[in-house]
């Protein structure tokens, strides 16, 4: 048989995390090898609770939870939370008991450069939340870039407007410095932006069809996704939901569902569109050195088969 | 006999600024009522001395010109001439004679806010540099923003790389702080950027036409063609050359050419995207206020009709 694709999930769940979570965990194709988490829907502390709530609803209390960082990588930046998306729990307001289990004794950053130098090339970091915990990484181990698989990115709005304001996209928004650290590292990244998860709608009828089923996670989803809901049906007056997490999961499951360019993505982190990634398509020659030159190129996601990552989203999730 | 639309051009001649000058004087559809100066291809002094050459040229030294603007609207940054695209004269390094006019007393500023407010809704600004003196003008004269029919620009890079660099393209690299003054005025704005003027390429053999042809604008076109063909070639690996300010002219002289999405459009003035221009949609609706909540719209060209723009200039080019 052959080896798994071992994935570490970087999360801060947070709705759509907990959909892309129970996704993973139900992909035969990838070994889930561990979950650290981060601040963007919730805080750290907060995150780090879900996560191991998660694993206990899925029985999979196997799994370790490394907890990540609090803060930015430059610290003293403010937080910003979206709680305003996921409830102030981060899972809908249901108020779930407290999880049994425990975080490991590791830090997110040392699990994830241990993890990579223990199965160099072999372990794939997904990573759902802002990008401080994969930057420390990069800065903690010289060698971690090299040694990581491939870091799958829910990331960044590539020739679209943010969700954030119309220049940013939340989660480079969250840590602008750390995502240009990611960016420009060397490592294998893919980034999956708003330009190709606002394709991919969960819509009423999907939510229905979750309901009726004997399903677990989908039972567990449905009752945790009307906030998600609400956020959408006001923020953008769509019937569904972008399934941002989920098609981030899956982008790295089976990277037939998408197509790609190469090219260098730089974050602006000051002024007005602070947290934009700008990507150079290396059509021009320009004559003068600029901030993209020289610097290490990142695949960026250009289309995807909505439907299929749909479809996919529906059968795993409601198949236990 | 309909009033003929008035046009002012706002240049910084430039190769590409003297067949959009050409263009405009052969249009019958515009007046063009007076010509200001800018840095951007050329320093000031000598894009009033080329602006004042080329009306020579075309026989028509019975329109003003009004020198602008020697430096940012924020004084003190370093002027970016684009001598390597244009030549170290601006046209194609010919040697021309010096011009025997002059420019008007009245500065490029004056002549504007004065011409806006003589014929107030019927001049339309055609913008082909930096937006120095435009935004003088909204700044100088509080009714300007009002008076000023429209005001078309060849500036920014929507959804596409820049010409400076990744982030920026060069008009509105010249001077980032002008643009975001002119873009958030109110007045009736038309941004033309990189996203439209790369797909209308004058070829190696539209160029050979032209040389084919006895047409006075089309015989001096040729001879300073060279360097612009060279400096594509170098760039681009083109066969042809970008018709930036031509089809700025011809947005402005048939709208139909063109069509253009509204929303607001913000621009970087700091950090490694300055001069990146912002582009909201509207879709989104923000919870929290933006940078761009609550500022006026503007239009911004999406799609050309490329054939008939060159085909457009082709023949007014070769018409004396």
């Amino acid at each position: 048989m052959a080896e798994l694709k071992k994935i570490i999930i970087d999360t801060d769940p947070g709705i759509d995390d907990a959909m892309a979570i129970f996704l993973a965990l139900e992909s035969p194709e990838v070994e889930v090898i561990g979950l650290t988490t981060i601040y963007g829907n919730v805080y750290t502390t907060l995150a780090t609770r879900n996560a191991l709530h998660l694993l206990e609803i899925a029985g999979r209390t196997d799994i370790p939870v490394a907890e990540g960082s609090h803060v930015t990588i430059t610290k003293g930046t403010k937080l910003r939370i979206a709680d305003f998306v996921h409830g102030t729990d981060g899972l809908g307001n249901q108020n779930f008991p407290p999880p049994k289990g425990k975080p490991i004794e590791q830090s997110a950053t040392e699990f994830l450069t241990e993890q990579a130098s223990l199965y160099p090339g072999q372990v794939t970091v997904v990573a759902l939340g802002p990008l401080t915990n994969i930057a420390l990484a990069i800065q903690s181990d010289p060698a971690f870039a090299k040694n990581i698989g491939q870091i799958v990115l829910l990331g960044g709005a590539f020739a679209v407007n943010g969700n954030v304001n119309p220049a940013a996209e939340a989660n480079i928004f969250g840590d602008p410095d750390a995502a240009d650290i990611v960016f420009t590292s060397g490592a294998d990244v893919l980034a999956v932006g708003l330009n190709i998860t606002h394709q991919v709608v969960l819509t009423d009828c999907d939510r229905d069809k979750l309901a009726q089923s004997n399903g677990k996670f989908a039972q567990y989803l449905c009752k945790i996704l009307d906030v998600y809901f609400g956020y959408h049906h006001d923020a953008y007056s769509t019937k569904g939901v972008y399934l941002h997490d989920p098609t981030t999961v899956l982008a790295a499951v089976d990277p037939s569902l998408i197509t790609c360019v190469e090219g260098v993505v730089r974050v602006q982190t000051i002024g007005i569109t602070r947290g934009l990634t700008l990507f150079y398509n290396k059509q021009k020659r320009f004559g003068e050195v600029t901030e993209w030159s020289d610097k290490p190129s990142v695949k960026v996601a250009v289309t995807v088969d909505a439907p299929a990552v749909v479809k996919l989203v529906m059968e795993r999730l409601m198949k236990s």
